[in-house]
């Protein structure tokens, strides 16, 4: 059970209702978050008095999950909330935005072939990692430090924003150097402590839904973020992880439309991670779009075959630019534009 | 291990096979259906001798899995073979098509009311169950034999064709007299013998996919049905069984596309069941439409909060109207129209 | 919202219930169970007195889900009530039976020496399929009466009771006249029409869970049967399909606990399909007689890699009887016998 | 692919393997881990000879997959290694040991209480959350610093190791402090920086099974900890996430067998989060054990209901000492003590 309180609500009104716990025979938590505070009720005998609490001052209402903590900003109309990508576009307006580069940074001539062909098929971010979550010790983590640097030097050249993960606290600051979104990867969705570092950051969040998380554990992810401070969330559908075989993962498009109705929030797609083949992120793109995704996030290769991970969900950039040319016209039967 | 025949193979050639196979102390067993001969090796030691069996006369090739057998029809392009739905319309050309109508028969004034709303919003078929499979015996189970005789009048007042479903083969003749096509709900995916039944006949078959079917599986029942004698194969996805809970099932739309890559089966797609919302049919519908669907499967109620089933799933008359409007555009900018 | 009757009550009461909720502007269907007595309220508007209805004459009570229609038949204390397999064993009493026997009948001479071998270590009954439920229409699909007749010898030769599955209505009155025990395969939990004619059976139905069914539709499979009437119902565990890889299906024993819970019907476990590993079938037949299991249903064959389907899973002979040794003292141990 | 180097194998062999592989077209990356120095091939062409590269100098052998690295160490039994729990216990042994305690620490009074409860009835190690992942930031988040003073105040008094979770590097250095083995959630199961840093610690690894995690996953999150300098890892199997409704996890058992196969690593059990069911804890308990594993880890909170997280899977005291009771004769049919 969550006591939401009004928004006009301060320490003192909190500590009351604490106080009126204890004398309930119950314990409460108080989170003072920075969107809201709320006191969890952690634990309660028979003298818990619901009605009372919910008639207290100072409290907005009572509610029994953690979404209903969430329902408490916004009302029935929730307009989405667009979020800076870069200095020159923004994620959750009428414009669909499209963010694409290498899954990961491998040399700079490659990342700057991507660059280029990307923002030329229309693209106005570049994707790629220099820290990279593998599931095996033995396989390739990424470059690094040295990476940074090269998605530095390629952003200023293209003028593209740059997208690109962080995987712990530690690596917030030298990202943040360079990077205008910092992605937290599916393995990390519930990886709270990190959360909360990016919460105490300027920057933008893009969040990419875990493989096996439910809506409400998504959009709670994305409450520890904007709760520590940062309301800049980007959300990301990157499909789940079922009994399908002949894709990587199940991309899960419903998602799309009930963010839209139950958060402020943005949401885009990956239909690379989404399907795991090449082959497949065409159509799914397009269908990300018809449902009301605000962008997608797609992997693009010079040389898929010689990608130095996730090759056979790659894009070559002539699939690319193809794909690009046939997204315009199905947004605007969408009412957006490219 | 599959041994498929050449088209122009006889029963002769496949005892060949089969004495070649005792010969190399192994067991061979012969399907001879509509479409092809395929013989299965089911037991083999060490005198197998693939390369010698791929290269006996009237052997097109020999393959691992049920998929590979499968690969035989069609090579490397494979258009969609329209299947037609009714006397006026098919699926699997370039009009994409609109089945909608009642979870169940209820009642016919409800039913008249039903199929002339979906008729005049643009849909070319109605439907509506009489045979319900459901979860407990202790629910409505369907008006049977009487709601057939509702479902054939209506069909002969409004021109609609009708699909309804069929639950056995004792269901199929009664069935058949009124109905445009035969539908085989998820619960009877993998029902071998309803497929066999349906198999020999000459109605089309709309064949839903199951919860936790594979897609090997799902192609593999509509060879059931077509190596019976029956090519008439409509495929529809209506969502699989995962962990989210928001949505009654996950509508895992990436399988449409893969079925246009490698099959030459129409699909259509479910996002009622899909979802299990009323809310999502819309967005859902789209996306269907965007990554290639050949036409949706809706369901629609006069009176949703009143409906016998699936009431939280149907739209209403005006719902359904406004999502047909959308479709148009939409359609369009996919090159198809509705 | 079902409303259950008394125990005592008749058609004329059901009619009189169905009337009030004519009054009530709602309408409500009559299931007339073996068991008991049902009323589900299909339809219903802002009239419906729920607390009027639970008060009516001849009402047990009114619930809200089909677990809690089961819910009728008990009370706290659920003791397992055993059901008959064969002349000389049942299940679900003190002593825990294992069933054992090939996937698929191939030919006599090996269906005798694998019946032979498991009756000398112990098993109480033959398991092996003559109709078979396959994946592909190209595969071995069962010898089917050829192989009920050599079951019915090897029956009377051993002694053993013979358990084999059914597929549609038709294969009922042949199989009933071989076999001790219908079985009903996991592609068939949901094929509510077979249930229903099982109910109309006095032979014992051993049900299979459905892959990806809930422990509820499980439940109301088996209730199909009961209330058509046939209260001998054994259910069978058998794995469920999730994201995991390195089984066939992932073995849910939990259910075992919860069906001994909420039920008082017996339940065995088949860890041959439920791992689809030979080399996994003794560590959790172990695992599913320790918490509580009432039997295993085991594949083995005489020579697993000459098996005509599901030989990866089947013991051979010399680990079916070592599994048999070692299970002895664990029942001890559990408070059982073998 | 990877080449896995002989145990012998030096810094300047992998040069020589990366010089012929740069001389082949393609791109290696190596890896030289505390237990093995492996190559991962990340880029390549035509000239790839697999071949020569099995043959060269120094090359154990060439594999394809992750889970083929982890085959180097071993051979065809691996026996398990145990892994100390504390001073007086180590998992992995011929004695199945069992960690219990409250989900979180909440007042020492609490905690005292718990552990003198769990010693007596035979528990060798405590366990109790300070750092609390949890869905929601609003929900209690755990004591910190102040729980750890009382973990280790605790585990003076009663002489219990003492098991608790970090969650991120920074938790690492004040938990080693006071806790005999630092725990992974599930959540952190992906987390490689995490993995990493404990790693490079002397103190065992509790490592909970991610709830969407493959086998492999698994298994290679514990090589991220072997790899980096510390072999001690314990996995514990918790429950993966699938379509069913009333347990909270679907406990995979059958993932206790395979770990003793593929691996040397001990496995333990966790039936509290595996269930989320106080009441099929014990039965699960007792599978667990049947069917190898090393120990279990149990929920025990003194009032469950006035639990300040996981209540309702938590055992009272009287429930853990009749399970404890019961697993004793249990464990000897299995030949194993407690």
């Amino acid at each position: 059970m969550f006591i939401v309180m009004e928004p006009s609500s301060s320490r003192r009104d909190v500590d009351r209702i604490l106080d009126v716990l204890t004398g309930m025979d119950a314990v409460g938590y108080a989170c003072h978050g920075a969107t809201q505070r709320v006191i969890e009720v952690l634990e309660a005998g028979a003298g818990l008095d619901r009605g009372r609490l919910a008639g207290l001052p100072a409290v907005a209402r009572v509610v029994d999950e953690p979404l209903g903590v969430l329902g408490a900003r916004g009302g029935a109309e929730r307009e989405t909330c667009p979020v800076p990508l870069g200095s020159r576009a923004a994620v959750g307006g009428q414009r669909v935005v499209v963010i694409a580069g290498p899954c990961s940074v491998e040399d700079e001539g490659r990342l700057v072939e991507a660059a280029n062909a990307v923002a030329a098929a229309g693209a106005v971010a570049l994707r790629g990692g220099v820290f990279k979550p593998r599931t095996s010790p033995y396989s390739y983590q990424g470059l690094g430090a040295r990476g940074l640097e090269m998605l530095g030097r390629v952003r200023e050249q293209t003028g593209l924003a740059v997208v690109t993960e962080v995987m712990c606290s530690e690596h917030v600051e030298p990202v943040r150097a360079v990077a205008d979104v910092l992605q937290v990867g599916s393995r990390n969705m519930h990886n709270t402590p990190l959360l909360k570092a990016l919460g105490e950051q300027d920057r933008p969040v893009l969040l990419k839904r875990g493989w096996s998380a439910t809506l409400e554990e998504f959009l709670m992810a994305a409450e520890y973020i904007r709760q520590a401070g940062n309301p800049r969330v980007i959300l990301c559908e990157r499909g789940i992880r079922t009994h399908e075989r002949y894709v990587r993962n199940t991309l899960a498009l419903a998602v799309v439309p009930e963010v839209k109705r139950v958060s402020d929030l943005p949401i885009i797609v990956d239909p690379s991670h989404g399907t795991g083949r090449a082959d497949l992120v065409a159509p799914m793109s397009r269908a990300a779009i018809a449902c009301g995704a605000d962008g997608l996030l797609i992997e693009v290769h010079p040389v898929p075959s010689r990608a130095w991970s996730d090759g056979a969900q790659s894009l070559d950039v002539a699939a690319f630019r193809e794909l690009m040319a046939g997204l315009g016209p199905l947004a605007a039967a969408c009412s957006r534009s490219l």
